[in-house]
């Protein structure tokens, strides 16, 4: 027991936090020069030796909080975002497969987890999301029948572009985003079916319409919160001292009676 | 009308309402399952069949919804949408026309007048939009004005992208959303008519202009009524119970005269 | 004088707004309908001679406008507005000149001016407009200065993009709209001068944020306007009625002494 | 020192800013000159001396102010942006290098430092900056990471694109601003590794977003704080006159106990 509160108390000290947040740095510098064939013909043996350092630091470090939390280690979102990140590149068949090898920068994410304004950041965007979860589920559907409507019209003329579910979910998703929208899909589409503008032109008011709404609601939608939330304390501390104010004289008034 | 009363009661059971969901996803996926070729050769004539059972349970719902409602049914705006959309399987050319065959997918809409929260989102939308009608409607005159001088000035020497008001239309909303608007349409045009940039550059800019007023206007307006509303509930209480304490002490004080 | 308020009652008249209403539709579908070559052939002079009906109500009604208010008719804008489009049709060579004969299409702006829904809406953005002349002004430095430096640095390599002022006036402001700037132009232009995204990049990070800056803003402001403006006469008269009652207290307590 | 006294008075006396403000449109005009061959050819060594004319009174209004403001001269903001502008223009190679040429263009900023209400703009969007420095900083961190996956897996097929750090982060960026994203980078990608879209499309996704909040933040944020303040100073003022007349009724009751 005591032990624990030792190692909790070493894991939360400003230097390890220091040090740890140095790790994650030199860590992403060593995962960019990876990238570069000239230095890894060069110096590939030390940067890879000190890529699995800065590794197994990590895997000490979450080992030890696991010790020092107990089953609490769990419980806090951004231990399970740690343990999986650096997790991933444990994963046995990690030194084979190139995606898994790739994944390994997702490590420098923990500076995330690292700093508390960072995390302030992201918990804000995380919170916001339920609230539009409903505008979000509608993209969905519109999505799936855009894209079976889509497959069913001009899936057998354009198969490269509307061939499967998947392929039309894509293309509507570029459409979505405005690119190359009518001169590279619907004027060629337009060519053998001359009506097709009347299913893409609504798609683009509608969706777009739609991500607006999502993106500039959560965003207003928590900034205003954190405005009214900042003008309301000092409004309810001003209301409280009016009421207590009038009950004082109405107690008084009482009092002479 | 004890029937009535008792078919209503059925109708709006919460089993029910979970019964219609689960149909209205697995015909959503039957749908999705026609689009693959693959499938539709090995079990084609299952999953044709599954559909003809789910739209027959729609068709049986929406009946005995008229009945328990009688003409009541035609008021709700949610009923009309059901009925629009189901009716469009049972118009009959609806198996020939492959159009038509395509639309039967909207019936997955049928997820948004089933589900309160959606309904509310959609018509959230809705009530929205006329306070916007003026915007919109000045939109379709910057279009026409804008269509009708393109066509005169330049559909003689590029009549695929500006023959008729049709194309220009078409063509201008896709120089609004910006898609290849410079490399793809006015670079060319400006090769025959050097000065065309002299109606392209101010037109982007004006629709544009329109359409961000359009899209930020309908949504920060909606959201700010929210807020005000929240707010303007505590403020509302706080203000009637100074104004009625104020009354009180002056009561008092009349009193003691 | 007399007869000059019976036509002022004349044209304030609403069946006369509304006739004129009608006329400007009438001409609008005609001026529409000038842009089909099959129609012109079949109906070509009767649609013209229409047109020349509209057009001598249009220049009758100014006429008695003026009669009607005198001086007074320069000092509304909206005059000066109508007077303006429909002078455009009568300039001398204006049935030569294809250009000013496409012009003719702007008469149908006339329902701006007619109907007053539409007049407010252009009235919010024309009185925001100065508000925001500063960033607007920025732009066009910002434009200016770019301008000049691509001129300069990649005017002799690409002529057709850079090769004088005004053509990277318009390349920029085809970048600053996010259109092929990357496929089209700039990777085009880094063959040559490998650090030209050190040129373009920042440019199209700072118009990019100059123009969600100007319009966010115009569009912003005015809605806060409207609805601080609401929101403040409820809460003037909540005020002005805590105030007058706090002095009547305040009085009868001074009467008592 | 009172040489300093009279230098500095002059140099606040509104005619000198105006004169300055003279010269500096001048100058604008004058390297705007420079960019047509035309004019060079005709009146080459005219413009450049008349530039170099420019140059040199920015020179001498400089130095004025040092020996007018002394070491506070470098105190001020502005006064070291106009140091910095004019600066590029005198060192040694500037002649030759075709870049530092083109920069002197930069000397027409100086109309931002000259005029106050421009000042006051660039002021307010450098100021909002740093509260947004902690999305600033997760926008660098998600391209990094972004850039080392991409190169990882797409820089052996695609050098062009995604051959070095640098490349894929100007891909990325290329991406992030949706310019053809899916015809011209993705769609090819997807031939050679099928599941592409699955980096991409949640890379244009977070990005996306990121971008919104950043610059909608930023301006919704300045915007709503410089109301607040409008409404605040207001509101202050009634609060206190209701808690000052609150506390002379509960004295005047005091009094005549």
């Amino acid at each position: 027991m005591f032990f624990r509160t030792r190692l909790e108390r070493f894991l939360e000290h400003p230097r390890f936090g220091q040090f740890i947040t140095g790790v994650i740095v030199v860590n992403a510098v060593l995962l960019g020069m990876e990238t570069s064939n000239n230095l890894m013909l060069r110096a590939g043996p030390m940067i890879e030796g000190l890529d699995k350092l800065c590794l197994a630091i990590f895997v000490i470090e979450i080992a030890m909080k696991m010790v020092a939390q107990n089953w609490r280690f769990f419980t806090f979102g951004w231990n399970l975002f740690d343990f999986f990140i650096v997790g991933i590149s444990l994963v046995p068949g990690a030194q084979g497969l190139s995606v898994l090898r790739a994944l390994r920068i997702l490590r420098v994410l923990r500076v995330i987890s690292v700093a508390p304004r960072l995390r302030r950041v992201v918990e804000g965007f995380i919170t916001a999301l339920p609230g539009m979860g409903s505008v979000f589920f509608l993209m969905a559907i519109i999505f799936y029948i855009g894209s079976v409507i889509a497959t069913k019209l001009f899936g057998a003329d354009f198969p490269e572009w509307f061939g499967t579910l998947g392929l039309s979910a894509y293309s509507l998703f570029q459409i979505m985003t405005l690119e190359s929208w009518s001169m590279g899909i619907v004027r060629p589409v337009m060519v053998v079916h001359p009506h097709a503008w009347a299913f893409f032109v609504p798609f683009i008011m509608v969706t777009t319409f739609a991500v607006v709404n999502l993106l500039v609601g959560l965003i207003v939608n928590s900034m205003q919160d954190a405005h009214q939330q900042e003008a309301g304390d000092r409004t309810d501390a001003y209301r409280d001292e009016v009421l207590t104010r009038l009950e004082a004289i109405e107690r008084r008034l009482d009092d002479k009676k």
